[in-house]
């Protein structure tokens, strides 16, 4: 379209048009690799050969009102669920999480203590899986209090968990109960308490043992954390997989604080199950053969529950759900 | 001081109260540590043992309106500088950088196209010093730009420079002229236009290869970057080496563009070389026997001026300008 004067109308395309894996797409595009780059963007790790050895690294970014609220939140819980985060990138690759560097912006009128006790949870969380924080930056802000945690991991063994390894009929399970998370910010917006989900919600524990458990099991095929939501991570795996995948919704599992909520409070809890972000539980794609006693095992080892939800095919590109294509999405930054 | 009906005045300390590296003390004494970290907090970079391996991994955050302005710097430069700004504490232990991780946070109504050009200029500052974007993480801010760049390299030999190295009669010297990113920032406040401060200002280039010579180089004892300003980082150098340093004025290389400029604007120059920081220069103590040699070697390998600007000493603390204790700061977050 021409406009008057031979002007022409440039149509500028915002982060919120095209969503955050929109950007990430771009941005991908203009970024080199290299031959000691084994994984770069577009799993939970970059995976990266130094010398003989291989690395994992992960940085997850949080900013004050859009991915946490100091009203709701002790500054030792944004620490902790910030870094929390990152280990569950690792996690998700069945590596180990060795040491933590963290960026800090906030204003100056900030208290010292508040954000000591920001670092206290951050030390926390890498202390309880085996990392230590070995430095950072801090810059003065007029903005909102921003934390950005990157954590250097390593491969157990020779072998990690990718996004992209699911094969045609593999099932798909996933650990723990999902959806207690996003319960607690439900209850936190409305003003209701509820000590299991706000721990859910501000103390999340990442899955490393058993991430690194899965990795060691030859039945499991490719592995993501739910960070962003059921379906948005699934549909992450089977993308990567170049497969589709059906969840069947009589499977997922449900605990029964949630049924119990959502029941009080006329919600469905598969809306917190399918679309509720920032559980960091794992979801994996296993050989129905071998489902059944790689499950109990994982089971028996971590007394935690794990529940196959759906399997892998060929039939679609994506996820759905009964078999139905859905509406319903997960968490995506510049998208609501 | 007891207030009426017993309630006690707590007195709240801000981080504008203690200051940036007060900060980094204070968060420091919160943070365990483990036999796997070689250098934590306090030095320019970490040094890590990987298996039989050193890594050096740093990070810089920066901050629109405080560390840039979107309005004199393009998004290219900004990913440039930021970057720099990390490379260069590499360069400061004589480190190879590898890999680089970004945060971006931003609204939603940024332009995608925006976004894109500052990780061009992120994605050319690693390419130019051998390393490689490999992951980030971007977030929605309803606040400035924020950008945190870590990168993880490792050293070059079996040895890395530490600033704590200095020995008593060691001489101070700098790589290149120093005040010219600063003259930059204070021609971009004036409304003037100066081509070759702005190179200095925005497009600065991290000393990789001087670093990793220097590093070889057993006549070197001690190094750091000139990021915060040559007083303040000729203290640092100091302190951790448990002595005092002096720097002696007449020594101080002024550049002809800086010299001129200062001259034009009734400005004192040194102002600029002693307490204007993002230079990214290095400032190294080295032997007085092997100096002279040192530095003709070094000059003749990179074509870059080298200066002897003081020596380090044990008859006081910190860093005296010819002998006298001075008012004169350089940059610190959180203090202005």
């Amino acid at each position: 379209m021409e406009a008057p004067f031979g002007v022409r109308f440039i149509v500028k395309t915002t982060i919120n048009d095209i969503g955050e894996f929109g950007l990430i797409d771009r941005i991908a595009r203009v970024l080199p690799t290299s031959p000691s780059v084994v994984e770069g963007i577009g799993d939970d790790c970059a995976v990266l050969r130094v010398h003989d050895r291989l690395l994992l690294v992960s940085c997850d970014m949080a900013i004050e009102d859009i991915d946490f609220r100091k009203t709701w939140m002790g500054p030792d819980e944004i620490g902790w669920k910030v870094t929390a985060a990152s280990l569950s990138d690792i996690a998700a690759m069945g590596g180990a999480p060795l040491f933590g560097l963290i960026g800090l912006a906030c204003p100056g009128e900030t208290e010292a203590h508040y954000i000591e006790e920001v670092f206290r949870g951050i030390s926390n969380a890498m202390s309880r899986f085996g990392a230590v924080v070995v430095g950072g930056d801090t810059s003065r802000s007029h903005g909102p209090l921003a934390l950005d945690v990157t954590v250097i991991g390593t491969t157990t063994g020779s072998r990690y968990l990718r996004r992209g390894g699911a094969q045609l009929g593999d099932l798909l399970a996933v650990s723990g109960f999902l959806g207690q998370s996003s319960a607690g910010l439900h209850a936190f917006e409305h003003g209701k308490q509820h000590s299991a989900f706000r721990i859910s919600h501000c103390h999340p524990r990442p899955r490393i043992a058993e991430g690194q458990w899965l990795c060691r099991s030859y039945a499991v095929h490719a592995a993501i954390d739910i960070s962003d939501g059921l379906l948005q991570d699934a549909a992450h795996l089977a993308d990567a997989s170049q497969l589709g995948v059906n969840i069947q919704t009589e499977l997922l599992p449900v605990s029964e604080p949630l049924a119990q909520y959502c029941s009080e409070n006329g919600l469905n809890p598969l809306d917190f199950v399918l679309a509720g972000g920032e559980d960091f539980e794992l979801a994996f794609s296993l050989s129905p053969k071998e489902a059944e006693q790689t499950l109990h095992r994982f089971h028996h080892e971590f007394r935690t529950p794990v529940t196959i939800i759906g399997e892998f095919t060929d039939r679609w590109a994506g996820v759905r759900i009964d078999e139905k294509e859905t509406p319903l999405r997960g968490f995506e930054h510049f998208r609501k």
